[in-house]
């Protein structure tokens, strides 16, 4: 059965393994002859946007990837669930408790309610993963990269502090402060002493192609790679890893790459962002690199690193344009 | 300043606390001289009826008397909030967990998760129901009985169980079995180790009168005097304690009474209740028992064990007519 393994964030990982899924589904991925075939579908997921807030353990890229592919998330925030409410969140608002800038629903507080207790109870969060998951039959594997606590910081100026800066979780520079000004360095606290959940290393040596979907390569990839043993593995694995850029004519699709990559010293291009990957042939993560129709120029100078790289439609506006990108991207590698 | 105490279940409890409030801004009260003279009221709240759910600390009787008081109780179920919905506890119930048959509303949980979290950050239950009762204002002290767990446990026949009977969470038996099986025995797991309160023992010491609304003697009531050191500081008061009747011409008026006195050996009746408590002049809790007007035999049957009662309307049917049990119950005692 052929493996398909895929390095995700939240809403661009959520699409890409939509359209892979979409693409599993009708046939048209290599391996496949028919439905007996049905290849298996793995997600690495990033959780180091996760935090706790209000007591409850919420994990948001693992959400969106399981909302996602379960049918519940709500298409157009592309967060959290449809035919959301938000009275528990007003009532928090009203007892005056922090934190409550985080967008939490009443459908959505089920699920922290039910991970939380379960974490408490000894569980790990692979586990408490794979139970939700029994309810939304995603049809892809879902893993979180660690079941061990790492969260993303985010560096900002304060003039207000001695310092000249003060230090935010992921969530907070994000959804709070908007992303609106530039991060000055980014943190993964806890990363090093984290481990690859069960099942990560073990999907990465089996996997028979690797995708690094469009998803923030700061803060949703960056986390995964950092997680001790991830990298090495991918490094060694017998799989092609082939990646797609986030970043089309100078800027983000969505999100706030545009506002990170400089904090790592990487340019807001296509060329940048795969230079930054870097080709798996001379110590980088990558074998290809699929850049949009409109960054063709990045092909060529991609190529002077050594990393292959294609230009194609990269917008996901529509599953049918995913499964292209799907395509396109297998067919770098084949 | 006068001040009076109740020791209160849910339901009942809060009526009866809204009745005294009313009667006290009314300037109704014994005491009272113009608004300056605004007594202190005072409530000692039963908590065994509290349960860990979803991993949150729920507190139903502490919750109904602060909704009720705060204005923000739901008055035709009488528990629970206003305007509730319930979007969260349907999400749980399609996850598959158990627990479900409690209602759990979605501004009903911002309160357990603040609730929780406090808990959780080292807070004693009566410092959290302080910071609740500061969004509710109540217009009366809230202290829970104990800052202890304490839980009521109801014994049940079981054909299946090898023993013949089982054991069940008051709020199992309450809400999920609807009270429809006799109880064999009631256990209030944990109480011999709890204390009381910070602030139960000043207040009943303190207090001018102490009232006993119709609450459930059993599962309401009884676990408050449970609690080591709260009968004694009851029988040392220097206040009168006078009690309501719960049940009226042989049943309760809400709730599960019936089902619960015939475990405890008491007849279900105003005058077995009131010989249940029993006269503080011979030991017993009372110097004083309202029964209801159709109830008043009871008054000479209790006059022989040295308890003085009197017959009026007990249904709290509007906060008019729990004004005037409440000021026919100062009568019975000044």
């Amino acid at each position: 059965m052929t493996h398909f393994v895929v390095l995700s964030g939240g809403l661009g990982g959520a699409r890409f393994l939509t359209g892979l899924r979409r693409a599993a589904r009708e046939g048209l991925l290599p391996g496949q002859h028919g439905a007996a075939a049905e290849p298996r579908l793995t997600a690495i997921v990033n959780t180091a946007d996760d935090l706790w807030l209000h007591g409850l353990k919420i994990c948001p890229d693992l959400d969106t990837v399981m909302y996602s592919l379960g049918d519940g998330i709500d298409p157009d925030r592309g967060w959290g669930r449809r035919e959301e409410s938000w009275q528990a969140a007003e009532e928090l608002a009203a007892y005056g408790v922090t934190g409550t800038w985080f967008g939490l629903g009443d459908r959505d507080l089920a699920t922290h309610l039910v991970r939380t207790q379960m974490l408490h109870s000894g569980f790990g969060l692979s586990d408490v993963t794979a139970a939700l998951c029994a309810r939304w039959q995603p049809g892809v594997t879902i893993l979180p990269m660690s079941d061990d606590r790492v969260e993303t910081h985010i560096a900002i100026a304060d003039a207000d502090s001695p310092s000249g800066q003060r230090v935010v979780h992921f969530q907070e520079y994000w959804v709070r402060l908007r992303a609106e000004m530039a991060a000055r360095a980014v943190a993964f606290i806890g990363v090093e002493d984290a481990t690859p959940a069960p099942g990560v290393l073990e999907a990465i040596a089996d996997a028979d192609v690797i995708f690094v979907p469009p998803s923030n390569p700061v803060v949703s990839i960056g986390p995964i790679l950092a997680v001790p043993g991830i990298r090495t593995a991918l490094g060694a694995a017998r799989a092609p890893i082939v990646g797609l850029s986030p970043i089309i004519a100078g800027d983000h699709v969505r999100g706030m790459a545009r506002q990170l990559l400089p904090s790592i010293g990487v340019e807001v291009t296509a060329a940048g962002v795969g230079a930054h990957y870097g080709a798996r042939a001379n110590g980088g993560l990558l074998d290809g690199w699929l850049v949009d129709t409109q960054d063709v120029s990045a092909v060529s100078q991609l190529a002077q690193i050594g990393l292959k790289s294609a230009s194609v439609p990269l917008l996901m506006t529509s599953p049918d344009a995913t499964v292209s990108m799907v395509l396109s991207a297998l067919e770098l590698v084949s």
